[in-house]
């Protein structure tokens, strides 16, 4: 039995679709994703000695579904394997899933299938860690540095690097007791989402000044008039010795990138992130260029093609290339990353030269061990795993569209549009009437009436029957 | 009534999941896909009219599940237009579909999402084209330069192209009678799929010279010896002064490909495609400068890059950079691809120089107006659309898994094996059960016994009460 234990023979994969309304309050708001609701393709991988392995994929809402469907047709062929049998052959698993012989036409390693590639693949990383009882970046830091790099898939990078490369550079950089003692340093996005008013941005400032926040990121790239105005306002706030960056989000072709960064390089930002598409190799170097005259890095885009290397498919390597600062943020990412910047610093880098890692303050309370962070740091989490679990309450209620959040949306907004209603006034009241239930009679502001409040009511009372 | 049919509202979208089972014979196999069952996102625009609009997105096989629910999510937003509405302003239409605020970050225009994409497009395009009672590419060939303009978006290429210098370029470049009379020149992949014994190879490259085909495609990149083999008796067949060209399907890293493409050097094949991972351009630039050496063109790699734009979103500025020799084949992209390349020749370059279109001779019995080769030439289509409709029989009986051809596959999967079988053979026989009837009774062979052929018999019977 105990050995049968061992083994953690995968038996049902499963997945659900995840969301939170946070366009109601515009956490997430920037120049290309206006709207977003943070969501997840949240994936458990059961095994026959009930061990669980979490995982999941950040999605903006609309379309979770579509990875859902992802997953589902890549549990076939986790389904039957075993913990043991995987971690044995890991590059060998990840071709697997990444190779299958139909399926990587639609991907591999791009948009839905990646997403979902990246869902299973947390997910076993995660059951991996908690089968060793430690978290996940323990379980690297601790790991003989030749499984580390026989768990890599080398294919079309060994003209950049080879495994023999690999090996040489994965050594032992740093002793654990900084990051234990100390953490790993963040900066934060919370302040300055691009919906957010100016009045909150500066209450949002004042917050983390107190914090303890030195380094902050400015959503920019709608309107140059407004980006001017909110650059300023926060350069004022901070003051000229703390860290300010600002990022775009692939709104902007690359002659206006270079028109705009050159208009707000007077707030003197550490960088410009995603100022345009992001697989336009030569567009980033014509920026970097312009970019250099006014004295920011110009290497400091080049972040963003590793993103989905880092934060969501664990390929270690690239990190070795070039300094990284990690995006995270959306839901749970933040839970992801901390793993991966511990393991960079201990195992490859040894370095913070450069390097910070980026922090939202949005939906922890969500996952069973959320991340801790202490003055403006990342505290190495302690509880086996990834970090992935959900707490289940929070999973059932933001399930789409059966959990109550959503079913109550769909609800209120049959009552009063039909088809062709205000969605997100009618999502701000049932996120109220969900979450601060006891704010709801007296903020009826919010609500078309009085009556629709009870109406709400009564339907809600009638559900709970 | 009249007026409101020139309106056309799109009063909704179907979607099917249409898989043709081409692995049982080995029909499109290469390095990286080495058992593709030829299939299609199937999407038809329904409107108020009565007219509609058909297209589609080519996969292959395993997954199409997910495409399917992506055009799905996708159609939410085109319901409710009229065609009126899109054609007059298709920009916006093209960036609806790709920058929803939430859906965007599952692609824009990767993977998934922009296979579920092209399909919608593609069924809008078709009914644009049938409303004007054209095809596709007479409708783009009489259109006002400033109307096609209007159609593309700039976004992300402006510091390549402008919507000025498009203009500027775009003028009528041909006349066209000569396509009328002689139709677009075109290759062969046909004759050399990676699983296609020599003898299989001989046959079909004898007829391939008879039928006056002059150049040859041949699949590459799973075993050098193989290659060396195939290419040289290829090479044999056709005499030194027809074309041949190798095509490795991504399969190799930059290093193995440099040897590899050097080896094969002797058979002097015109290009090299896909020697590696698509997105590596700086991978594809050192191949090209090995390449140099051995005489063959230096750019013909960047065909690939190009082959979304081409084939799967009308997008047809980019062919004006460079010759571009489009790809075709799977299922229907050959109906497509010959639009898109009458309007380059006819409106954009007026020559034919280094300019070639892929064909393939498969699948094309379920389409409602086939592609029509004449002597290794793609002639011209007449009927209106863009040549996407399918046979409803062909959709019927292959739509998957409720089709007679997929149906029968698992009843017969089940009575032999349970779950762990051997699909192929199984499939093999359904598929000859089905379409060579007359056979089955003989060719037993392929069944493990004749008891089976009986109860397949029966529970045929059975079906069809």
């Amino acid at each position: 039995m105990s050995e049968r234990k061992m083994v953690h023979k995968i038996t049902h994969v499963t997945v659900r679709d995840v969301r939170f309304p946070t366009s109601l309050e515009q956490h997430g708001s920037d120049a290309m994703h206006t709207d977003p609701d943070y969501s997840t393709a949240y994936v458990v991988v059961h095994t026959d000695s009930g061990l669980q392995g979490f995982g999941f994929t950040f999605t903006l809402g609309k379309g979770t579904e579509i990875v859902v469907c992802a997953v589902r047709a890549l549990a076939g062929l986790v389904v039957g394997k075993s913990l043991q049998e995987i971690v044995s052959d890991f590059r060998g698993f990840y071709r697997l899933l990444s190779s299958d012989g139909q399926m990587r036409w639609l991907g591999p390693e791009k948009g839905v299938i990646h997403l979902a590639t990246a869902a299973v693949l947390n997910a076993v990383w995660d059951l991996w860690a908690r089968a060793e009882g430690k978290p996940l970046w323990k379980l690297l830091v601790d790991m003989d540095p030749k499984q580390i790099v026989s768990c890599v898939d080398f294919r079309y990078i060994t003209d950049a690097l080879t495994e023999e490369e690999a090996l040489d550079i994965l050594v032992k950089a740093q002793e654990e007791d900084q990051m234990l003692k100390e953490g790993y340093p963040a900066y934060t996005t919370s302040c300055a989402w691009i919906g957010y008013s100016d009045e909150q941005l500066k209450q949002l400032c004042t917050d983390a000044l107190k914090s303890g926040w030195t380094k902050f990121k400015v959503k920019v790239g709608a309107d140059l008039e407004d980006d001017t105005r909110r650059c300023r306002l926060i350069r004022q706030m901070i003051g000229p010795d703390k860290t300010l960056m600002i990022d775009a989000n692939q709104r902007w072709d690359v002659s206006e990138a270079i028109g705009w960064v050159s208009s707000l390089a007077e707030f003197k930002p550490l960088w410009i992130e995603e100022p345009t598409c992001p697989d336009d190799i030569l567009g980033h170097a014509a920026i970097s260029k312009v970019r250099g005259k006014f004295g920011f890095p110009a290497d400091s885009c080049v972040e963003d093609l590793f993103f989905h290397f880092i934060v969501v498919i664990l390929h270690p390597f690239v990190v070795m290339l070039l300094p990284v600062c990690p995006h995270a943020g959306g839901v749970g990412l933040c839970e992801l990353v901390q793993h991966l910047i511990l393991f960079d610093y201990i195992c490859v880098s040894g370095s913070l030269s450069n390097r910070m890692c980026e922090y939202v303050d949005h939906l922890h309370e969500h996952f069973t061990s959320p991340v801790v962070i202490h003055d403006a740091h990342y505290m190495p989490p302690k509880d086996p795993g990834y970090s992935c679990e959900m707490l289940e309450s929070s999973v059932k209620k933001h399930q789409y569209p059966e959990g109550d959040v959503w079913k109550w949306a769909c609800v209120k907004f049959e009552i009063n549009h039909g088809e062709h209603g205000d969605k997100k006034a009618c999502l701000h009241l049932t996120h109220l009437y969900f979450e601060r239930l006891d704010v709801v009679d007296v903020d009826v502001s919010v609500s078309q009436s009085v009556n629709e409040v009870a109406r709400l009511t009564e339907l809600k009372k009638k559900k709970v029957r």
